[in-house]
Order: C-alpha cells, then structure tokens, then sequence
C-alpha cells in the first residue's frame, strides 16, 4: 500500500483533504467546518445531542477491524443514539488523533467509511480535528439531531401494562466478535492458517457494520406511532431493559422464547457451545432499538416483521424477570441471565 | 494521597458520583445526563457547536499541569470558540478515557476543575462518558452555545479599512509553557533542585489558567458593538490574523509597537533571550479574540482598556505586513514574523 506522510499536508491542508467530498444537505447548517464553530438552526424543533469516545484495544482491535469499517462503525453507533430519542440525526463532528504509524492513504479509508454513513443518512459532517498521538488510534464524535418537542422518547417514560419491543434481532454482534476473537487467536499462533469466516458473513457484518435504525424511526413516522419509552441496545438488552425499568421506576417479564435472534445467530452460538439466549440478552452492540408501547398501538406494529414483541412493563414490586421456555423464571441483571442457572 | 479504584464504582456509579454536583442553570436545557443523548432548545436562536480532543503527551503535559487546572482548561478553550462566534455557551459534554494509573481521586481534581469552569460561564454538563485508554489520560469536550442568527461573527466577513483588535495580551501563555518546559528539564536532570517560578505567577497562570473572554463578548452586547470579523487567538496571532485574512479575502497592515503585551510576559521573554513580539506573534495558547470593527465603531472602545487596535485589513493585493518599531515591513508568515530576517 502507498504511504503518504500526514506531515506533508499541513494541518489545514489535512482538514481541506479529508472533507473535500462532504457536501452539506441540510437547510439546518448554517456555518460549518472552517470557523471557530459550526452553527445551526433547527427552526423550532429542539437538538438533541451525543457524543462517544473510541479509543484502539479498547472500543475496538484493527487487527480484524478493517478502517473503513471503523469510520462507519464511529459514526453509526452515535446515530443509533440519536435515533433512540426518536430524532433525526442532521450534524456530526469527527475528531482523531492518530500515531505516526498510520499513514495519509489510512486516513482516507477511514474518512470514506465516515462519508458513506453520513450520505447514507443524510448528515453533514460541520467540525472536529485530527490530531498527533503517542500511541494509537483515538475516535471522538459527536452527533447532532433534531426532533420536535412532542415527539422525543425518553428511557424514563414507561407505564406499567406498556408492550416491549425490539427491532431487529439481537446476540450477532457478539457472535461476531467471538468468532473474530478467536480467528486472531488462531492467526497469532500460527500465521499460516487462513480465517474460517465461511459462512458467518451475517454475525460479521453484524460486528463491523452495524446499521442504526432509522428505518424504525420512519415507520413510527408514517404510522403515528409514539413509544413511550425508548433507547438503543448497546450493552445488551438485559442491562438496557434494567435501564428502562429502573428510570421509569417500573418492573418487567421478558420471554425468552420472543427474543429475536437470527438463524445464523443461533448456528454460530451452537458451533461455540454457547447459548444463544445468553448471546442476545447479554451480547451488546447489536445497536437496535428497545422500546416500550401502549397496547393499544399494538395493531400499528404487526405488519412490520423487524419489530418484536418481547414482554411488558409491571409494577416495580414485581422486579424484571426473565420467562424462559422451560417456564423457569429468572431476575434479569446487569449482566444479563447466567445461564448457569439452569 | 488516597487511592480508590475506579472499577469499585462500576460506570454509571462513576458517572452519577463524577457529576453529583453540576446543576441545571439554562432554560435550554431539556434532557441531560442519563438518557441516550441531551436535548436542547435554544427558542428561536442558532445553537453553536465546537469540539476539541485532548491527548496526554500532545496537548498537555501531566508533570507541571495539575488535574484541576487541566479540566478548567479543557472546558476554557472550548467556550473560547463558542464567545469568538459572538455566542454564548450553554451546555457541555465531556468524554475522558483514563489508564488505570489515574484513581479517584485522580478524577475528582479533574472534575473539581470541569465543575469550577462550568460554573463560571453558567455552563450545564449535560453529556459525556468515562471508559478506560491503554496509556494516558485522553479528553474529548464538545460545547454548545447559542446566538441570534443576526449577531453571528464569522472569520470570512472582514471589510477593507476595517480596524484589528486583540483582546487582553499575547505571549504569555507560550511564555509560561517555556519556563515549564525549563523547569522540568532542571527536574530530571536533577530532581533535588526546587521549580524557580518566583515572580513567574503571571505566565504560569496564562498557561495552566486560560480565561474565555466572556466580559469582551458582554461588553460587545452592553455597547451595541458587532465585530465585523471574529476567532479566537490560539495558533499565535500571526496564524490567526492570516486565517482572518484568507477567509475575508483581504490583506492586513499590523503595528509591531501596537501588539499587547504584559510586563510579566516581556521581563520574561527578556529572561529566556527572547523577543517580547515574536513571543506574541507566533506562541499560542493565549485564548484571546482577535477581531475585526468597522472604523466607525472605533469611539465605542476607546475606554475598554481589554481591547487593544494592531491594525488595519487592506486589500488583498498589499498581501498580510508586520510594521516593525524600526520602520520595517515584513511579511507575516503562518510560523509568524521570523525575527531572523532583522
């Protein structure tokens, strides 16, 4: 591969490079990269704003993690907040800093992944920096949306009766990692061996590219409907339903059987002697959306197959237990149901 | 000093000890911490957005800077970009990524600082997280502000014959930084040899202690002045004096004997053998605004003894002159005036 040293462009230059492609979709910027701040109008609608931090052998391994990946990863995983509070995401900031180990042509991989995911979702990249660092690959973003005051869904809003929901399905992202922590351990004992990904391309993609879901947002749009709690799956949904229940002062039951969890889920977890229950409730980063609705609104959400029914808010007193096939009942906690329970 | 590992909280026992004291001061203000992002409503004004990443060991140097003062200061240079908008801020997240050499402690002197700068500009922390960095202590601040669209100032709206002003004094923060830099030098070469900072306290404090410029962008309010032009003074005023130039497509004429510079700040340099303007023009740091008015407006700052007048923007074609005291004309440069060429 080419390498360019960063240092030829100057800082400005950098900047100039990296962003030449982005081009500004929405009416809301006003001022964008190349002043001391951006600047933004949402005309009457509030801004919602978040911001994460990815830091290399941390947050993630570039040894499996290709960087184009990783700028998508970056920007999607703060989407995924933004839609949680039923906003649409409009503004980003992306700021690094980087090791001289990386050179000019990794930083535009990088940077094309942060441009597919804005284009994708139509959101303009207006600031951020790249910067020097003693060691390492260092992420900072910041998203920015807009959402009308009526319309945000806060975790702390449930009511007791209120049907749970998730979207998508949930444990590949965890399946992903455990497949691709064990193909580096096989490649660092013994860099002869090919990776065996054959046939695991679903729980992959679900690690290195996962998607924020904003098609949910848009049915919630053009149905009328209004959860009324809601947030994303980043920690697994067993620590993120405590979330919802412990904010909105509530208990809940959860099936284990209305879990959604994929076909190519569940065959990765068997070809690892794990469960695949285990997987979903505890896995983390599958960056779907938990959210709770009344029941009357429960005809509205029938027809889309991406939404699942998964269980109901009680009263706290109640506590938020698992029900599993067996018809055993389980607490959930923070790290999810241990199996070993059983 | 006591140590308490931070692993005993877990993260929201962090988050919730770490922020137990901020208050919500602003109406704008709707969501903060604890959901999955903040929420904010600016009622009809613009909302601006600035983001800075700070790096252990690029930015800033734990051996002289003290916890406190370095959260105070991430805070500072953010709000510094926000007032050189004209805005004012309003809320703040802070993401910190720390290895487990820093305890508890470590991280309450940090926040001590966040909470004490926060405070002074009615700022509300209403986002951000901790999670761990292989190696040194990693910062990332993203602030919010906010501005009628009509007071806006940008850098690329200077006139020709428009007056160049620099708020307080320049010089002095790169000034601290070299006697620092000295100091520690003596320390590891000698570490029974006591820190020399004796009449230093003034360039020490415009290093470790920068102060937004709040009471410049009151004044501006209170005497119906809006500058023409606006940054804030980070790179060195030769740097950013060309920034305003480039981006308002003018050149500018500045007057070496107008530059402000404190006694402190030109005893010191005198110290180190340096040159009091050189200091100025090319250190950095200062955290000052550098402005540009309409000569019309000239009588309205007489009697603001902050505000200092460096210059004029020209035309383009006259390109970016330093007058010396000498009655020389050099061409600025981005590295600044080269006292060499004398």
């Amino acid at each position: 591969m080419e390498r360019t040293e960063i240092g030829e462009l100057g800082e400005f230059g950098l900047i100039d490079h990296l962003t030449k492609n982005f081009e500004i979709h929405n009416a809301s910027t006003i001022v964008s990269i190349g002043d001391d701040a951006a600047v933004i109008d949402h005309f009457g609608k509030q801004t919602v704003i978040t911001t994460d931090l990815l830091v290399e052998g941390i947050h993630f391994d570039l040894m499996y993690t290709p960087l184009k990946h990783l700028g998508y990863k970056a920007v999607m995983v703060n989407l995924s907040d933004v839609y949680a509070m039923n906003a649409m995401p409009t503004q980003l900031t992306m700021s690094i800093a980087i090791s001289n180990r990386f050179g000019l042509e990794a930083l535009d991989e990088f940077y094309e992944g942060v441009y597919i995911a804005c284009e994708k979702h139509g959101v303009d990249l207006v600031g951020g920096d790249t910067s020097s660092s003693n060691k390492g690959f260092i992420i900072s973003v910041t998203a920015i949306g807009e959402v009308l005051p009526d319309k945000i869904v806060k975790r702390s809003t449930a009511q007791k009766g209120d049907l749970i929901c998730v979207s998508g399905d949930l444990g590949g992202a965890f399946l992903g990692l455990t497949l691709m922590e064990r193909e580096k351990k096989i490649y660092l004992e013994n860099p002869q061996v090919q990776p065996d990904l054959e046939n695991e391309s679903y729980v992959v993609g679900r690690l290195l590219k996962p998607e924020a879901r904003k098609d949910i947002i848009d049915f919630f749009e053009k149905n009328d409907i209004l959860p009324t709690a809601m947030m994303d799956v980043s920690d697994g949904i067993s620590s993120d339903v405590l979330h919802l229940c412990k904010q909105s002062n509530l208990g809940c039951v959860i099936y284990e059987e209305k879990i959604p969890v994929s076909d190519e889920s569940r065959k990765a977890a068997y070809k690892f002697g794990l469960d695949p229950t285990v997987c979903a409730l505890n896995g983390g980063e599958d960056y779907e959306l938990i959210f709770t609705l009344k029941q009357a609104d429960h005809d509205k959400i029938t027809l889309n197959e991406e939404i699942s029914v998964i269980g109901y808010m009680t009263d706290p007193e109640e506590g938020c237990k698992l029900y599993t096939k067996g018809n055993n009942r389980f607490d959930i906690t923070a790290q999810g149901w241990n199996a070993f329970q059983k």
